[in-house]
Formats: C-alpha cells, structure tokens, sequence
C-alpha cells in the first residue's frame, strides 16, 4: 500500500531545495506581500486519511481556484441550463484575454476562464437573494468549517485595479450575456476570489469531486454527470493555456489559482492541495505544479 | 457486475432510429462511397473478454486514428526528444488551421493535428529504415494481426487532393520543422491515415493505451509515463476543436477519424472502438460521438 | 470647367431611386428614430463656392466623424507625442474588436478606431481645463458658426448602452494607456460623438484637412506636415474593415460616422460631405459610399 | 519651381552617414549577397525630364515590386473580374501570413500580399499563351526597354527554398482558388519576382500609373479608373504592415521589394523609384523609405 505520508514529505524536502520559486503575482498589490518561500501540502483520501506536510495550515487566497466552486454551486442550482451561456472547451489561451470572447460573441469559451466564472457570478446572483452570504455557507457547508471567510482587503484591491475583468464584464454586457447589474456581479466575483483557505480546507473542499458528488459529512451536492463535467473541465481547461501540459505531466482534473494554490482530485482515491506563492509565466504555481508532478509520478497513479 | 454486452447492444439498437447520421467526408473522394447508414462498436475489457454489435467486422479507413499509434511508435523510438518539435497544448480550432503553425513559428501545437502528425511522420522517416513497412508491422504486432494493410487506393486518393497537407508539410519546412523531402514525407503519411481495420481490430491495438503499455501477447511497448501522456493527449487534443465537448460529455481519451472511427479507453478497463461514418460539423462521427456517451453514462464509468 | 452643382444634384436624383437604402443603426436607441430616406450632400471647394443637394441642412449626429476633429485638436495641442500612445496602422478589422488591442497590449491600432480615439479623448482631457466647452469651441471656430451644440440625449443615450467603449477604457486603463479616470473620458468621448451638425457645417469643419491646416477664417491650425498625416490616416483608416475598398471605389481621404454621414477631402480641391441614415453591414452610409464614387468617377478627380 | 536634382542628391548625400542601413534579406541566398551600401533614387517628372542619384543605373531584383505590374496586366487583359477572387483590403499583417486566408475561406487579403500576387499569376497563366514572355513583353513595352530579363539565378534560387510560397499555393488550391498547376503557377511567379531591373527603368515602367494609364510612348494600357485602384492599393497595401505607416510618413502609393527597391508615384507629378538594399524589421528597404519621406517633406508634395 501507498505510504502517501512519507511521499508528500519526500515532495515538500525535495522542493526545498529548489532555487527558481517563480514570481509572486504583483498585479494584485495584496497578494504581492506574501513570502515566496512558503510551501504546503495536504492529500485527503476517500477513507479520509488525512497526510500534510509544510505550510499546510496557513491561508492563502483561493482566487481563480474559487471558480470550481462557484460552478459547482451554479451547477446544482440551475442544472444544464448554463451551457446555454457558456462553452466548454479549452481556450489555447491566457487568462485574461478577451479576443476569444469577442471573436465567439459573448459566449465565453469555458467557466473556468475569467470570462466564464463572471456569467457564472451572474447567475448566482441572478438565483441566490443573499449571494456572497449563501455562496460563503456552500463552501463552510461542503468543508464543514465555518471559519472560512471572504478576505475584504483583497477582494477591495482586486475591485480598485481589477481594469480587465471589469472590461470583460462590460463585454458580456454588451453581447447581452450578463443579466445584473455589472457592478453587482463584479462585487460578488471578487469576493468569491478572495475567500482566504488553507491547504487542508481546501482539500476538503475538493473531496466531493473525487468522492462523485458527496462532501466529507455524506451530503450529495452534485450527480455523477455533473462531478464527470466538472472534472473534464477541470482537466481540459483548469490551467489556461497550460491545461494540456499539465494533463501530460500530471495526469490529474486540477485547477489553479494566482494565490498559488492548486487543487487537484484523483477520482475515488484522493483530493490534494498544494500551496507555493511562486507562478511560472503562465501564471500557475511553479512548485506546485512540480509537487503534483512527482506526486502522480511516484505513485504511478493518474486518472490515465 | 457490469453486462457489456447488453450495454452496447441496447446502445446499437437506440442509435438505429437516429434519422441524422451526419455527412459522410467527402473531401477525399474515395471515402465519399461508405454507407451512411453502418455502424459497429466493438469493447474489450482488461481481460480480453470481447462485445460486438453491427458492422464491427467491416473494414474502414482509420484515417487520423492512426495519429496515435504514430505517436504512440515515435515515442517509444525517440523519447521525449519529440517535445521539442510539437507542443502538447489543445488547439481551440478546427483540424486543418496552418494559423496556428504560423503564429507559433512552425511548432505544433499537439501531435494530433495534421501538422503535428506530419512532424511525427517526419521523425519516423528519420528512424526507420524502410518507414511504411516497419510502422505496418508495428501494428500487425500490437494487434497480433498480419491482415492489416494499407488501402493504396485511398493513400491515391489523398495524395492527388490533399492540399491543405501539402501546405502545412511546406510551411513546416519553411520554418525548418520538417528534416526530410516533403514528398517522402507526405506519403508516408497518406499511407498511415490509408491504413485499413475494423472495429475489432482497433480495439486490440488500443488496448496497450488501457493496459499501460503492454499490448495483449504482453509485449511492452511504452512506459507508464508514456501512456499517460499519450491518453492525456488524447483526452485534450483528440476530437479538434471538440475535444473540451468529448471529455465533458464523455469522458474518456480518445481520437476520431474522418473514416467515421473512433477509438477510446478507460484505463485498467476497456478500449472500445466505434464506427458510424457519417461525421458532425466539427468533422467526427456523429452516432460514435453519441455511442460512448451513453455508454460512460449507461455504465457510470469515465475516468472523472 | 466642372460644373459640381449639376453633377450632384444628378448624384442626389440618381441615389433617390435606390430601394435599399441600408439599415439605420439601431445599438444606440436615440439614431434609430431618423427617417432613412433622408439624404445630403454639400460641397465647398477651395474658393469656398458652396454646392448642395437634399437634406444639406438637416442636423445629424456626427458620431465617429468627431475623432477627426478629436485628433485635430489633439494633434495641434500635443504634436508627435500621440504616436507613443497610438499606432497609424489599418485595422482590418471591425470598429470595435478589442482583440487588436490585447494583441497589441494596450496600443491602439490607430486613432481613428473606437479605442484609439479614446486614448485621444483621455490626452485631451489632460490637456483642456474643461475639455468638452474647449472641443466645441475649436469646432465652432474651424467651422465659424456658434450655433453647433452636443445633443445631450444621444451622448446620454450612448452612455448608458454603451458597454463595448466602457469595456475599452477599462482595457486600455489596465494597459496603462488611459490617465485619467474611465467616467471622466468617457463622458467627453460620448459628447464627442454627440455634436451634431449638417452637410454644410461638417464640410466647412472639413475645410482645413483640404487646405494644408488653414481654416475658412484663415487661421492655421495644423502644420502642412500635420494635415498629411491626418489625411493619410483618413485614407487607410477611416472606414473600419472597408477602408481599402473606399480608397479604391473612391479615392479620397474620409471617415464615416454610424449617423450617416461621411465627410471626405480632396486636396487643394474641395471638402465635401454627405449625410444618408442607411448603413451597409460594415457599418458605413450605404449611400453616401455610393455617391462619393459617382462624384470621383463623373469627375474624375481622386487623389489617385 | 522645385529642383528636384538639388533635393535628391541632398537625400543621397544625408542617407550616405546613416550607419544603421538596415539588414539585407537573407531568405533567398541569391539575394544575400549585395552589398548593403548601394543607394540609388531616379525621379522621372510628367515631362519625362529625369533626376538620378548614386547607383540609379545598377540592375537589382525588383521582387514584390512586380506584384503591381503583373496586377496591371492582369487588370488590363480580365477587368473587374479579378475582385471576384482577391479582396481589395489592407491586410494589417506580415507579407507571408496564411493564417488570413483560411480565416478568409481562400480569398486572399489583396493582391499586393504573396498569396494575392499568386491569384494574379494564376489568372495571368491562365489567360496567356506564353506567360512568361508575354509578362516580360509587358515590362519591356512599358519600358521601351528590350533588355529588361529574368535572373534565372534568382528565380532558381527562390523555387528551391519557396516553402512558404509552396504553402500558400497548395492553400489556395484546396480552396479552389488556383485554377492551374501549382508548380506552373510559381513557375511564373518566382520568374517574375526575379526580374531585374534598375532605378530608372523602374521608374518608366511606374510613370503610367501616374499618368492614367499612358505609358511614356502614349499608349494607353489602363483607364483612369483602373489606374485609380491600382494606386488605391498601393497605398492601402504596398508595404505589409507598415502600409500605414509608409501613407502616414510618406502619402504616396508605392510598393517595396525585398531586393530593396522602392517604387512610388505623385498622381500627374512624378515617378520615383529607390534602391538600397538594407530592410528594416518590417521587411521594407530602411534607407529608402527615408529617402521618399524626405522627398515628400523637402517638396511639401504629397497626394495628401
């Protein structure tokens, strides 16, 4: 049997030494304070063993990494209804770029680009009275940790310097692809992005994507169909234009976020986090893409 | 346990009243003749137990399927030196585009678009002493089946009117990624997609993508790693500009031909093979499309 | 001797049995009201003799004919350093494709696209004490008629549909390429667009583009140096993705306005402008494309 | 009155210190080995009265420079009909993107591009008994100039490393849009891009397109309309994606090569050819833009 605790701490001593920790995202001034060497791991299984090494106790800003969450949230609440909005193939494509929205009318060209997660904001505030509150209580709900909150600084700096996805929301807008007042949307989406976890939380979180749908404490939140779409997203699109890389080398549905965390499920065998401030070009967490690499190498396991 | 057999033909038998078989491909003009109207899928499990129903004993052209056992010899042959003449990210676009090529300067995006197959046509050449005969042997001997052969006619057919490949073979060379005579090259390609199996057949080669590089006599032609990438590839780059639509709906690695093939697998176990030849607009079979969909959902299997 | 008034009154009773007259632009609500069977023409030559033909009287929203006038005034007050914020290179493109802008991270393709005519708007508001009063000013002076006024109706109905340019600044502003706050530029480029004047009014403003920068007063505004590369701009610019096919059809610098009107220049020779509410699908008078070939072929004058 | 002697023998004089001169093109070996200090200028007037500077007698490859008398003759020999297969917009792209004819279904951006000039040789093949004499006919008719020849050299050399042509030939072919044979048809196009020609014969050969059409020995070879266009597309095309900039610095219609040469007219004023072998990043002769710019600023003549 796989000693996953000896193999993560293996990962995290390994990692240590690594000079290149890539660049702290700088263009939201809040996250830009954070100690690049920072590193943490948690890997929950299905019998939810749990195995941490490093930093895994510290909180961290989810960001884009929020945007599975919302979907799923989104998914259950109003079923297949959202692909009417939204596309669900890779971009090929940075984060942040527009021309794609453009050159597709509106319809951005999956949820888990900026784009996407802004209709996904819009719906849910088009179906929740309370969204921030309630989008909050999902997340508390799934990781049965009500300490879990919204960091305002953060969520007030990406509004003060958030230019692009405010361009972007204006685009939807003006395809007719974003029903509530801009504004509003974007006030709930950069919320959603600066939800503060830490690795083990987040874990937590992940575990009903590998668990078909149902949390830690046997609550199902989503159908089998819905989890399978979810983790095909996550895997063709959760890493910008390095989705493919990642499905090559890691092998893993995982999504990333600029706070440089990344989750990532294995299917009826584990949830793991990994949390490394540093990004490579690409804008994902270059020693968290190692760790995940190693992880799936080592224990020759993989969704392929 | 799981009763295939049913399954695929419950499946067969649906697909039969669908009034909408999509457009035979009639840009090559031998492929223009097949029947609209056939269809075969064929499924064999881990350990080789076999399920059939309809036309799966009937030959048809594997056309771009044969991107994978190409790849699947140029790397076992060279390694991971082919990374530094293709990219392994989706291409967001539709199978023939040389925008790509050029805006990437003659590199790929993924091996599974014709430009990328053509490289790996191009390194193959470059290995292989007598280059057609020794890539037909390779998949006489994962299949253990020496009645495999080119269709001439059809490998005629592509040569005098294909000449969006001829472009593509040019503008790699005119970026200097492509080391030998476009002409050897190009037939060596015509001959690969020209390749004749049937649903059977196909199956068995794939079986070594599901069996971690051991093919059915247990020869091992790839490493663990290897086949990883090879179905991640699959799984992000396998059907165009659909392969986001096929992971989401599907969920399996898989690849499709313009013959109306498709090949699939869900590792440790099955690879299964359909054949419909009439193809949506974004060029794969339709019913084949539809098939494996019910069948992950029939089953309640996928690698998600 | 050219008898320009015969010449165009033929023009006018020629273009009065056209049936399709194109589609009044319908994105901003307060133009979709104009009878599209209105039609204008006004010419002025170099001796300021005066030939007009129908609805030359008649008050239109300039709309995009305004960032001539914009990159006049701007150009005069900042000289050669707009070129440092702006490209002068054809788009190719639909008028308000932002995808240009990301590809060229934030500099606009030239200044008399939606973008580039922002960033222009954004200069003179940081060089104008109170930018709107002094734009209109300059106008009223290059044309000698105080009564020209914005229509606030239009510039409010502008601003409160006009989420694309919203999107625009907000992308331009997280390029770096807008100074001052997004609301501020905005309300002087929907004023901007808003002014409205006639065929005889817009032609006497176009004066000074065919006069090597002096206007009818005889004051100079623009250097000879100036007025030919405002004028080159015009010509490889003016008119959207339809800019080479006016060049060629007519032959004059111009630039057209989703109002309905167009005003043109040549050299030396003449302004004239013409106003007709129906567009084509590029987005340009339908007509008034249509009677300034006529005017260049019946008087076989161009620049060419 | 101007002396245009003084004024372009200043121009040579100025440009003779100016150390950057720009790289000479590489890509075809034949024409790598010029010497990058050559410079000539030969300026013809409508009175036939003639100016000349430096190397003006030295026979050079005139290149994409023949685009426009191959465009002549083709206009002149099936009218109209040409636009039915090339469009008449500036592509805003490098001069060997085939990314714009796929998005574009084949029809090329105009016929000044190399996918363009291709369309012209096909129609030219098509409707010639003898091609490439008749096209070299053309020249020396136009010239009045027998001595006007091939480089077989050149010609040779381009079709051995022309993969970029190749592409865009067989491109072209797939969609339909090339009615001969590819090689016969790049047969004729690397023939005339290889023709060579000096200053002052190009210069006569451009003087009838600032002439309406009448070549210097009165015969009429193009109406005033077709000359109007020609001239249109010179401006909105003549130097890939520095046309803008070459109208916005320059405002005459041209057309560059990359054997250095530049060849422009002054509508009823003048024809000017330049020659320096040096390109810029943008593929168009450094020095010789410099010199037209200075030509047209010094002479305050333009067409603007």
């Amino acid at each position: 049997m796989l000693n996953y605790q000896e193999i993560i701490e293996t990962i995290a001593s390994d990692l240590k030494g690594v000079k290149d920790k890539g660049t702290v995202a700088s263009y939201i001034p809040e996250l830009s304070k954070i100690d690049p060497n920072k590193f943490g791991i948690h890997l929950v299984d299905a019998h939810m063993n749990r195995f941490s090494a490093g930093d895994a106790e510290e909180l961290f800003s989810i960001q884009s990494i929020s945007k599975v969450l919302s979907l799923a949230k989104c998914f259950a609440l109003v079923g297949d209804s959202i692909w009417q909005r939204i596309n669900v193939e890779p971009s090929g494509d940075p984060f942040n770029h527009l021309a794609l929205l453009e050159f597709e009318n509106g319809i951005p060209r999956n949820p888990l680009i900026n784009a996407g997660a802004i209709v996904v904001a819009d719906i849910l505030v088009s179906n929740l009275e309370n969204p921030k509150a309630q989008f909050l209580d999902f997340i508390r709900q799934i990781t049965n940790d009500d300490s879990i909150a919204f960091n305002e600084k953060v969520a007030d700096s990406e509004k003060k310097t958030g230019y692009h996805n405010i361009a972007a929301a204006n685009l939807l807008k003006s395809y007719g692809n974003l029903k509530n007042d801009v504004d509003e949307v974007l006030d709930f989406y950069f919320h959603q992005c600066a939800i503060e976890m830490n690795c083990r939380q987040l874990a937590n979180a992940f575990y009903l994507f590998m668990n078909h749908g149902k949390c830690q404490s046997g609550k199902t939140h989503l159908n089998i169909n819905q989890v399978k779409r979810i983790n095909a997203l996550m895997l063709t699109c959760g890493f910008y234009d390095e989705a493919g890389d990642f499905a090559f080398e890691v092998g893993l549905p995982g999504k990333s976020g600029v706070g440089g965390g990344i989750a990532a499920v294995l299917p009826d065998k584990f949830a793991v986090v990994t949390w490394s401030p540093g990004l490579n070009r690409k804008g994902n967490s270059k020693l968290g893409m190692q760790a995940l690499e190693k992880l799936t190498t080592k224990t020759s396991q993989s969704i392929f």
